[in-house]
C-alpha cells in the first residue's frame, strides 16, 4: 500500500462530483488526502462550488469524468477551473478518466458539430493546463488540445484480469465488434498472444436484412469482445450471439469506460456473455454490481501518473508497458 | 398581427429547447418560419443537435433561454452554435430572454468562479457574434462580452400591466425587496409616477433575530414589488408579508425572470401576495398556470428587435420608452 | 514598525507617478525598497520608462493609481507592463488602489463604451498577471478580467476610524447618497450597528423640480454619507444639506477613493459636512489637505496582501475583518 | 465542359506551385481565369509571392497540396495567406486536395509532436476562413480546425472507375491493407456490392517472422487493396503478393493520394498489381505516368465544391452519393 | 472639387480631437459629412465619448492623429473603438495621419519597452480592422499589426513644393539629418532629381567634442534636408547651420510630422532655415502658423485612399507615383 | 576554457539541423552536453522529431539557424517546439543565430507579404517562451513579437578582428554599401575610431546608366564594408571595385550572416576584397572555406546568453561592449 503523506504540500487533489470513489482511491496511491472542496445545486440547478482550503500557488489535480450527466459533470469541471484560476492556482491539471462526447468528434454528416472539440476548446479557455486522459474514443482527440495530453491506456490492465485468469493463446480470439476498432483488438490480442476476428455488418443487396458476418476463426475458441466502451450494449450483446451461433464456446466482453446507459444492465444480463470485464473511469452505481460485471482499478495507473507528472519524471513507462506498481 | 414572410430569407430563427413557445412567437413577430432543428439526447445524456437546413452564408437567430436544466440548456446553445460556425453560418446571433447563472457575476467570497463570465467567454470562443438579452441581473454582464450585447428592458412592459389596471400614483408604493434592487424600483416607480420602499434586513445585535425592517412609507398603499428574478420566492413572499404588517392595503409582485424553482409556487400560492406579474422569459410548465400569475410576453420586443438589427436599424429606441409596436 | 528587509529579493515593489507616497509606504510594509525605475516624458508629451534594475526572473509588484491626469497614468502603467514582459519579468502585478474609468462599466445608453471592460482587456493584453484592486466601483469589474484579481475592502479602515470616534450604534445613521449605493452603506451600517437611510432624488411630475427626498429616519442623529468615491462632491453636498434639512445633527461624508475633481475643494470646504474620510487610494496634492479632511492609510492593507500572495497564503483574512496589522 | 465567365469577378482562384494542372482544371470548372501570381524563390531558398492583381474585397480560392517538398509547399501557402491578409481579402479559403503531414495526427510516442495539428493551427493563425479538403487521413482532423472545413470524399470517384470497369460484386472482394484502414474498404465494397478481407499482419511468438495473414475469402476473386494515400508502396505491395498467394485472381491498388515517394515506383512496376487507380489530388511527374496508373481527376468535385460554397449552397449532396456534373 | 454626396451612406468618416481640419477636408474628399460624436472629458479627466448616430452596418473611418496630448488621444481613439465595436459597426477603420510613439518601436537599451507594438496591439485588440497610415516612422511598423495596413507617403507631396518652386536638378542637395535617414533623402532626391550628402555626427576621441561632419558636396547648393518629423527642431537646425558653415546657400527643411514640441517654433525662427515645409498630419496651432512655414495637405491623398479602400479598388497607385486628385 | 557539468540539469540545450557545429560550441561554453534528439525525414519530405531524453519541467534552449534550406529549418524548429510544448517543457527558448525570411520586413510593395512577421506569429503561437537572435536585420523585429527578445550584436565581435590587425584609426574608413546600412557602418566606426563613407548607387537622368558613386573620403584608406549579411555577394563586390577606383589601398567586407548563396563564393574569390570577416551564425560548408574568409565564433558570446538568461541575471552587458568572456 502506498505510504500517505506525499512530501510536497504544493500538490492537491480535488475529487468533483463523478466519482469519488476513484478520486479517493487516486489520492491514497498518491498519498495525499483529497482537498476540501463543496459541490452542490442551487434549487433552480445552478450549480455551486466552494473550494474549502487555499490554492494560492498550488498544483492542483481535478478528478472528473464527464459522464452522466454529462452536461452537469462538464460545467461543475469548467466552474471548478475558472475558481482555480481566480484563486491563484500555478497549475490546473484536468483528470479525466472518461472523457465524454469524445464520439463527436468529426462531422460525419452536413452542419453537425464536432463536441469533442468544442469540449477541448471550453477546458484549455477555462483556464486547463494540463489533460490526463485515459484512452480517448480516437487518439486524435490528443490534437484538438494545444496544453500537454498525457493519455493513459487501459488495455494493458484489462489484459492482466485475462492473462490471471489463463485465457490467452490459441484457443482465444480477440474480436473487435465494428471495422473501426480492429486495431484495438490487434492490441489486445498481442497481450493475450491470440488471433483476432472481426463482426462485419452488412447489407448484401437493398431491401435485403443485414447479416451479421463474422470474419476469422472463432469455432471452438474463447472470443473476448473488446471495445473502447460500452453504451447501450446493443452492439455488443448481438456480436456475442453472432459468436456463438459461430461455435465460439465461451464469450467475455471487455472496455475501458463502461457507459452502461439505458437498457445495457437488462441486455448484458440476458445475454450470452460469461463476464464483462470493465475499468472504474466511470463509477459504477450499486445496482449495476452483477456478477457478470469484472471491475479493475485504474486508481493506481493514475496516481502514479500524478506523482511523475508533479515531479517531472517521465511518463511513458506508464504507456509502453503492462503496468504494475511495486512499492 | 405581423405579416408573415419576412423579406430577407438569409435571417433565419431556430428554437432550441428550453423556450419553444416563445421562440415561436418571436419568429411570428419576424415574419419568418422557425428553422428546422433535431434536438435530442443519446441513452447515456449526450445532446445531439442535427440542424435540418442549409445555413451556409445565414443569419442565424438562436432562441435559448438557459433556465433549468442550465446546464443541459447551455451546452445545447453552445453545441449548436459549433455546429453553425462550422456550417458556415455568416453570422450567429444568440437570443437569451434569460440568461443562467447572472447571479454569480463577482467574487463574494473567497475561492469563488465568476461563472456568469465563464459563460460570456465560453459563448464568444464557440463562435457567437452577438448577443440579444433582457434585464441581465448585473447590467456590467454587458461587460463580461467583447461581441456586441443588445440588451433589452422588461420593465417598461411589465409597467404597461400596472398602468393597464391604473395602478398608478401616489397610491402605489414601489418596493425593493433588498439594498441591491432599489435603482430598479426606482425606475418602475418612474413608470407609475409613484414614491419608492425598501425592505432593509437587518440583524441589531449578534445573537438577537434579523428583523424585517421596512424604510419609506408603505401604510394604506398598493405595494409593487420588484425584482429581477424569482427564485425559490422566499425573500418575495416574506417581504410581502412585512408590507401587509406595516399596512399596505394590497401586495402585488413583478419580475422579469420566473425561475419558480423548488418550493416557490407553493409559496407564492399561500402567500399574501395578489398577483405575480412575470414575462415568458423562461417558459412556465403547463401546472405553474396558477390564477395568480399574470403573463406578459417579451416576444413582440424581441421580434422587433431582431427585425432592427438585421436592417442595421437602431435598436435604441427599444430601450428608452415603453415598447409598443404599431403594425 | 514592519522590518526592512523582506526575505526574498525577487519580489520587487515599483511606484510609478500617479502615488508615490503611498508606494512607498507599502514597500515599508512589505519591506523592501522601492525598486528603480525613471519617468519622464519626452517634449510632445511620450512617456518615457526606463528600468534602472534588473528584472529578470523577479515577482514584480506596480503600484499605480489610474487616477487624474487617468490616460497618462493608464499609459504610463501599460507601457511599463509591456518593459517588464520584454524584461522577462516572471510575474507582473498590477496594484491599483485607485481603478480610473471604472463608472463606465456598462452600456447605460446607445452606442456607448464599456471603458472599465477596454481597460481590464488592455491590462491583460499588455502581460499583466494579476490585479490588486480596491473598493471597485462595481464588483462585477473583478468579471472583466480572467486573471486573479484580489479585490480589497476599504470599508473596514474607514469603520475604523467611526469606532475610534465613538460614532457608533443608534445615534448614528449611515446614508447612502443615491440608489445603488444602498448596499455598501448597510455594509458600513453594520460595522457602526447602526441604521441606514437612503437619498431618494426624484421629480414627481415632468416640469417640476427635482425633490431630495430622504428615506429613513435622521433626525436628531449623526449622518455618515458614504459612498465609493467623491469626484466633484455635489451630490454628497447637497445630500448633507437635506440631511440637516432633516434634522440631523452631524454630517460626515467618507468614501474610499478622493477624486476631488473640479469645485470639489470648495464645495466641501462650504458644505455642512463636518468631517471627510477617506484613504489615500489617491494622492492628494498639499493644497487639498484642509482641516475637514481625515485621511486613513491603505498601505498596510496592501502590503501584508502583497506578502501574502508572494508566500501563497489566503488573502482572504483581509477582505472579511476589520484588517488589524499586529508584528 | 463548364462554360467560362463565371458570374462573379469577386470569386478568384490561385494556384500555388504544387499541382497547377489540376488548379487549372479546377478554375475551369469553376469559370474562371487562375488569378495572376508569381511565385519564385529567391537565391537562399526563401519563397517569395507577388500577386499580381488586386484581391481587395475578394473571396480567394487557394489551391495547394503541401505534397513534396511539403514544407516548401506549406510555407508558400502560409506566406500567400499573410500577403492576401494584408491586401485586404474579404475572405480567403484554402484549397488543400492533400493535407501534408496528416499522418502525425496523435502522439504515438512519448514526445511525438502533433504536427498535422500544428499545421492546422498555422493556417488558422495566418488567416485562412476555410478550408476544403479531400479524403483526410483521420476525419477528426476537421476537429483541429475551428473554422469550417468542407470534406470531400474521393471514394465515390474511384468507385467509377471499378463499376465503369465492371468490377463489382461477389466475385470482388475490397481489402484493407492493414487494420486501420477497415471502414475506408468497407465503404468502397458498399459502392461495389463486395465483401471484405484484411490483411492481419501478425508476429504469432516472440523471435518468430511476421505472418501476413488475410482474414476473408479471396480465393478467385478479383482483389482490389484500398488505402487513403500509397507512400513508398511497401505495404501494398506485399499485401498484393500476399493476396496472389492466397489465390487471388487479379489484384487493383486504389487510393486517393498518389504520394508515391522513393522507390515507390520501382516496387509498383515489378509487382503483382494490375493496375494502380488514384487521383490527380497530387501532381504526378511525367516519368511516374506509368502504364499501370489509372488517373480519375478531382477537379469536376473540388470546382462543383467551390461555386457551391460561394453561392452559399449546401455542399452536402457532393459528400453522400457518387459525384456525377452534369451541365 | 470633389462633389459631396458620396453614394454609400455606409460609408462613415468620424472626426476625433486631434486633427478635425484635417478631417473635415478628408470627408470633403470623399464626399460625406463628418458623422456626429461628442467628444468630451469629465471633470476628472476620464474621457466620454459619444456616437450620435446610428453606426449599425457601417463602414467607419475614425480620423484621429496621436499627437499632443498622445495619451489623451490614444485612449479617446481606443474608447470610440470600443464604443464602435458594441454598436455593431460592420468594419472599423482607423485613419491615423500621425502615428504617435512609433519612435520607441525597438529596444534600443535594456528593459526598454516598444510601446509603438504595444500600441499596435491595444488598436488591434480594441476591434480595428484596418490602419490607413502616412509616412511611419519605420516602414516595419506596418508587421506590427496583423490587420490590413495602408501605408500612405508623403515625400510625393513634399516634393511637389519643391518642384513647383523650381528648386530641382544638381544645384540642390537632399541632406539626411542623421545615418538613419538616408533612404528617405534618397528618395526625395530622386524626385529632385538631385545628389544627396549626410550629417555624419562623429566624436574622434573620447573627451573631444563631437564633430559635425557633412558627407557629400553642399557648397553653393540649395540644401534641403528631408525628415519624417521635426520635434523639438535641434538636430534640424544645428545640421542647417552646418550646411550653411560649409557653404550651402539657401536651406529648406522639410518633413512629414511637424510635432514641433518645447522650443522648436522659437529654434526654428531664429535658424538660417528658409522655408519649413510640412503636412497637416499634425495640427498646427494658431501661434505656430509663422512665416516659414509652408502646409502641404494630404486631405486628398488620404480622401481618395478612403474611397479606394471602401470600393475594393486597389490603393497601390497612390504609393507609387507622385499623387495627383483631377476631379 | 569553460568547465563542463552546468549546475542544472534542467536546463537542457538541443541542436536541429542547421548548425550543429555551433550548436555544440555553445552547450560547451554553457557546460551542458546537447541534448538527445533525432531529426530525419521520411521518404515523402516529411520531416520526422524524436526528442530522446525527458524533457518534463526543463528550460530547453533549441539552437536553430533558419539559413537553407530556409522552409526545413523553420518547419523543423516548429515541430520541435510543438513537441517540446506537448512533453511539457517547462519553458522553451529559441535560439537563433540567424533570422531567415529577415529582409521580408515590410511591405515595400502592394499586396506583399510581410514574412518576417508571419514567423514570429508562427514561433509565439507553437510555443516558445523566448528568443535569442543576433544581429536583426532590422531591431524592429523584436516588436514582432510579444515575448522577451534577447538580441545580441556581432559587430563587437567582428570589431575584434580588424582590432587585432590594426586596422584601426584615420587610415581606415567603415563603408556602407547602400543607403539603409549607415547606423552599421558608424556603428563599427566608432570600434575602429575611424570615418566613414557610404556608396551611393544613383541614376542621374533616366536611360542614363546607374553611377556608384562614393561619398566620403577612401583614397589610400583601408576599406572596410560592413553589411548584416552576405547573400549573393553581387552589391559588395561592386562596391568593393567602386571603392579601389577611388583609390582605396585595401578593402575588406564583413558581415554577421554569411548566407552565401548562388554565385556568392566566385564573386567573393574574383573580387578585389581582401578578405571576408564573418561570424558561424550560419554553418559554412567545407568547399566554402576557402581562404579569404575568416570567421568569428559566436558560440561564447551565445553561451555566456543563455547562462545569464537561465540564471536571471542580466543580459544587458553582453549587449553594450565589447564581449569578453573571462573564465
Amino acid at each position: 500500500m502506498a505510504s500517505k503523506h506525499y512530501k510536497d504540500p504544493k500538490l492537491k487533489v480535488f475529487a468533483l462530483s463523478s466519482n469519488e470513489p476513484l478520486a479517493a482511491k487516486i489520492a491514497e496511491a498518491v498519498g495525499v488526502d483529497l482537498g476540501e472542496i463543496t459541490l452542490s445545486q442551487f434549487a433552480d440547478g445552478e450549480i455551486r462550488v466552494n473550494i474549502e482550503e487555499s490554492t494560492r500557488g498550488a498544483h492542483v489535480y481535478i478528478v472528473q469524468s464527464t459522464s452522466f450527466p454529462v452536461n452537469d459533470h462538464l460545467m461543475e469541471l469548467l466552474i471548478t477551473i475558472d475558481a482555480l484560476r481566480r484563486a491563484s492556482a500555478k497549475t490546473i491539471n484536468i483528470v479525466m478518466p472518461y472523457y465524454g462526447y469524445a464520439r463527436q468528434d468529426r462531422k460525419a454528416q452536413s452542419r453537425e458539430p464536432i463536441t469533442a472539440k468544442l469540449v477541448a476548446n471550453m477546458l484549455e479557455n477555462a483556464g486547463a493546463d494540463r489533460v490526463v486522459a485515459l484512452d480517448l474514443h480516437a487518439a486524435q482527440i490528443q490534437g484538438f488540445f494545444d496544453i500537454p495530453v498525457d493519455h493513459l491506456l487501459g488495455a494493458p490492465l484489462l489484459a492482466n484480469y485475462f492473462i490471471d485468469n489463463n485465457l490467452v493463446g490459441e484457443e482465444v480470439v480477440v474480436v473487435s465488434p465494428d471495422h473501426g476498432g480492429v486495431t484495438r483488438a490487434r492490441k489486445l490480442a498481442e497481450f493475450l498472444k491470440a488471433p483476432i476476428a472481426i463482426v462485419d455488418k452488412r447489407r448484401p443487396r437493398p431491401n435485403v436484412a443485414e447479416v451479421m458476418n463474422i470474419v476469422g476463426e472463432v469455432d471452438g475458441k474463447t472470443a473476448v469482445i473488446i471495445d473502447d466502451m460500452i453504451d447501450t450494449a446493443g452492439t455488443i450483446t448481438i456480436a456475442a450471439q453472432a459468436l456463438v451461433d459461430r461455435g465460439a464456446k465461451d464469450v467475455y466482453a471487455t472496455c475501458t469506460h463502461p457507459v452502461l446507459s439505458g437498457i445495457a444492465m437488462e441486455r448484458l444480463q440476458k445475454s450470452v456473455i460469461k463476464k464483462v470485464v470493465i475499468t472504474d473511469s466511470i463509477a459504477l452505481p450499486e445496482e449495476k454490481h452483477i456478477d457478470k460485471i469484472e471491475i479493475v482499478s485504474v486508481a493506481q495507473l493514475i496516481g502514479e501518473a500524478i506523482k511523475r507528472i508533479h515531479e517531472n519524471r517521465s511518463v511513458s513507462p506508464l504507456f509502453n508497458e503492462t503496468f504494475t506498481v511495486i512499492d
